[in-house]
């Protein structure tokens, strides 16, 4: 797996349905292209992402913001627990090749900053237009994009 | 010291001229409000803004990325070395009451971003212009809204 | 994977021939024991226990000091870049249902110490002999009592 | 400040009467012989040598295992909020000059094993009987050998 390209997904913790169908299009995508999905581990964007990543038959990593593993959503392969709550968002950044932003709260803007000054891709899905993110229309093309 | 307003400021390692007036003026500010300086301890505009906060009579802390207390810049008074690299960002925010961005590179956005997360009120001098954000003109202004 | 049992192994980053061995042997006994390893990831103990652990036909998981995920020894599957250098030993016992120790550098010392406040057992190999570890004479039985 | 000595003490978050007040002499010693006291800031050890400090007229520092500086014991004059919970042991290490451990639960033998492997003095008081720690049998003596 680790010489696999890993893709990271960010996104709020809670999502709507029509954002969950979007990140479970992008972790299905994912999947598709032969990558790892890398993400929080935890529910909404996340969650949803998971589930997508292994509809496909793809591999999913959870960087958890808590001590305990059983914490993770029940579509992560492998759970990592840091306890060290936000500073794990600096792990998923990290540990993907490249990063596909879905939906925009304040969370995912400083991931998508911090990101950005690690010098790695950002594509944006319906997320913020900073300067330096690649926006992306659908799923299909933002996993295309990332996996570049 | 624990009883007084912290604000934190946070900008790049490095900038020029123009801006390092800027955010010594920010500093000097900070002082004459009576409260204390959070930032990251190092140069640039971390450095300018410690040096009139001392000028100013006041006091600053720098939260270090690095493992040793003697990289912080000269004008530090209490410096904490973290070791963590940029997951010290986390830490300036959570000290600070409030934060002013002084300019915008993609580290200054992530910390940005961290702190609308957190409920801290953001002041922006030249810098990031998201929503949430509230812009101020000149450092007395900026130090004026941080301080409210 | 998150359904199996996590063995975390920890020791030192340099290692002689027989410690080398040692740790190897743990990370067979681990595969054959169906356990998943997690490490720091780079090399001596951690090398070799990955090494072992690979032959073995099992899956490691390496939860690296550093920013950049190439920096995992060749037999880590998982690579987990985190760059808030020795605060990742804390996300390396958080993630293990329970730990090994093999041999006893100052580092381990301080991981035991936290993998017992945490509550995990830890099983000593040729380690330090503090209150609260269980010793073990081999690589087989230190694995069983990990199991457990 | 930072140019004073700063010792830090490590110990745990609750303690009986006895600790206590070792602990709070430590914390006079600590000021008494002009040092900057640096601890993690909340209660049992860590509160009881605040105390002491601030009785003597010293300087302390609290860096917080939470978000929030409120959570600080009363006599810390510069609290510093993490967010990371246990993680915030490393920086109290890193900003320490040399420590003095008083009494021994398995956090604080942690810490012992962080601090010796930065290659800091430890000096304990009551504490873990591991090799490289210097032992002291009163809180004068600890200090006078911390402050070395």
């Amino acid at each position: 797996m680790s010489r696999q390209k890993y893709i990271g997904v960010i996104g709020a913790g809670e999502c709507d349905a029509e954002f969950g169908r979007l990140a479970e299009a992008v972790g299905r995508q994912i999947a598709s292209a032969g990558a790892v999905l890398v993400c929080g581990g935890m529910g909404g964007v996340m969650e949803a992402t998971c589930r997508g990543a292994k509809a496909g038959g793809g591999t999913t990593i959870g960087i958890l913001p808590g001590p305990d593993r059983a914490d993770a959503n029940p579509y992560v392969d492998v759970a990592i627990a840091t306890g060290v709550n936000e500073a794990r968002n600096l792990a998923i950044i990290r540990t993907a090749d490249a990063l596909i932003a879905v939906g925009g709260s304040y969370g995912t803007l400083s991931e998508i900053g911090f990101a950005l000054k690690a010098g790695k891709k950002v594509v944006g899905l319906r997320s913020w237009d900073v300067k330096g993110i690649v926006p992306a229309a659908t799923a299909e093309e933002a996993v295309r994009l990332a996996a570049e």
